[in-house]
């Protein structure tokens, strides 16, 4: 059977800089609060004349260009993302539910790039990359697609004006994008995912304007996931923790990463965390993660990689794959 | 390879029966018009103590009960839907963005039916079924997964108060659940799927409120799209017009329906059609029709059926699968 490796990965942050202190001062919050209680720094919200769409086609348009691909190569696009679409309309946001895939492909191509193929779009939590990535696989192995791009995108930032403190302080906006190909060489490993309706409430965007997030819950939850998800697809996959070269848990917020690879039993010097710079941009922040890590350089070739999600819902899930720079000249 | 089959459908259509007196004396209609204009000749809403999410819950328990699976043994379950979630509480319906699948999940253990997997989100257009089912496929044949749970459903009501006539007139409620799972003999034999996003502002919910079609391009685009899907997906295939026994359409409008057959090629006598009944609920309405067609004893064991869908977006695709009664059988 095929083997399916990522050949190429980009992440991009919207325009607009929101330090601490411009959200400390507007949510009326002592002075450093917010570093200590989520890890984050600053974080990006689209600016003027930026939009949802926009940010996923400049991402889309870089990991194309890095792959090599002929775009008319690939066979599938998969959008997700969590929050509700907003359209620039004469440059103002427009409150208006529809699919992204197929607007994505329609900047392209206004770009010259012919991404003729099918697009769907995914709508789920923190661990929608995991599961595109899944589906992806799975269409390839069994010879379907050959080629298949994976787009994540969030506005959180639309939806926070009437949201709560600890939500305006957590999540921001974000797109990354991802080519998965078919190879000769071993690429991923394995998947283990898993929902528990539980926590089916746990997050929402209330009256479709404000993002709700349950705090108590997902903070009680979100550290139990982490654990589940690594012990979980460990016992599958039959691989051990020290197998893996580089974790990359979903970026929630540095207390439950850390209370995570605590219960895990995951040495922190092989984790990953961009958080501090990029806020939780939430269903594309595992993506955006992946990207960064692999920039930065923090990934050699032939790395073991473990992705890490977990988010409202209840769901969770992980997957392993091996990592090379020019994996696509195998193909 | 492992080959894959539909072992189980199931459709079901909210209480609210509205007949075309009615909604003709609503919008101010001539008596007569709506059944002339779409074939359909009443169409069912969502009523009083009903919801998106219970409809959805209903079609899932039906297919688990009559696939003969225990319920531990399904992998994962894709909901898919077109429109805006509603939820109801303390009997009203509240506009509140989540996902879907997790909540029918809950409800489902409430029921004392223990799906524990999986649960993922589609959101798209009126071909989604086909996405659902080739997504389902290549995890099943990459042995990803064994049984998956397919179930589509559309609250098109709850957005019709200032939608116009045209959209008014057209489109309903309705949910539909299928399983698939690993066989040894020859379930699906193939698909074609494909996007042109020059459609990808012709559907749409405005001001996540107004549920709206662009009439005019949807009906020049549709019939074109109903024979690329058959066109291409023959030629991809290498399957003749005359190897298909049934061709079920998503069931978009009787006219779009009829001109999409006559550019096809297609013999009407070979072409299932229930939108008289069920209106044209969006996304879940072509797996409604398969499991309405199948209810009624209009499949044969051994039939090769082709599914033709087709969307705003634009979206249309096709795939051609042999049935038998007790597929599960075989397994």
């Amino acid at each position: 059977m095929t083997e399916v490796s990522i050949i190429s990965t980009c992440s991009k942050k919207p325009g607009r800089i929101v330090t601490n202190k411009e959200l400390e001062e507007k949510l009326g919050l002592k002075a450093g609060i917010i570093e200590r209680l989520t890890g984050i720094q600053k974080r990006h919200y689209l600016g003027e004349g930026e939009s949802l769409q926009g940010l996923a086609t400049d991402v889309c348009e870089e990991v194309i260009k890095t792959s090599n691909l002929d775009p008319s190569s690939l066979d599938m696009m998969i959008f997700y993302t969590d929050v509700l679409p907003t359209i620039l309309e004469n440059n103002q946001l427009k409150k208006i539910y529809c699919e992204i895939s197929p607007h994505i492909q329609y900047l392209l191509k206004e770009r010259d790039i012919a991404v003729n193929c099918e697009c769907i779009n995914i709508g789920g939590s923190c661990v929608s990359f995991i599961s595109a990535l899944q589906i992806a696989c799975g269409l390839i192995k069994s010879k379907a697609k050959r080629n298949i791009l994976i787009v994540g995108a969030a506005n959180c930032s639309n939806f926070m004006e009437k949201a709560d403190k600890n939500v305006a302080m957590t999540f921001s906006d974000g797109a990354a994008a991802t080519i998965l190909t078919g190879t000769q060489e071993k690429g991923f490993l394995d998947f283990y995912c898993m929902t528990d309706g539980a926590g089916y409430d746990s997050g929402s965007i209330k009256n479709y304007e404000v993002l709700y997030v349950d705090r108590k819950r997902v903070a009680e939850f979100a550290p139990k996931a982490f654990k589940l998800a690594v012990d979980k697809f460990l016992e599958k996959s039959k691989l051990k923790l020290d197998d893996i070269d580089i974790f990359i848990p979903h970026q929630a917020g540095i207390k439950i990463i850390e209370r995570g690879i605590k219960l895990a039993g995951i040495s922190s010097d092989k984790v990953y965390v961009c958080l501090q710079n990029d806020g939780n941009t939430g269903a594309p922040s595992l993506q955006m993660a992946l990207a960064n890590a692999i920039r930065e350089g923090r990934i050699k070739d032939n790395d073991l990689i473990l992705l890490i999600g977990f988010g409202t819902g209840w769901h969770y899930g992980a997957t392993a794959f091996y990592y090379k720079k020019i994996m696509n000249n195998n193909v």
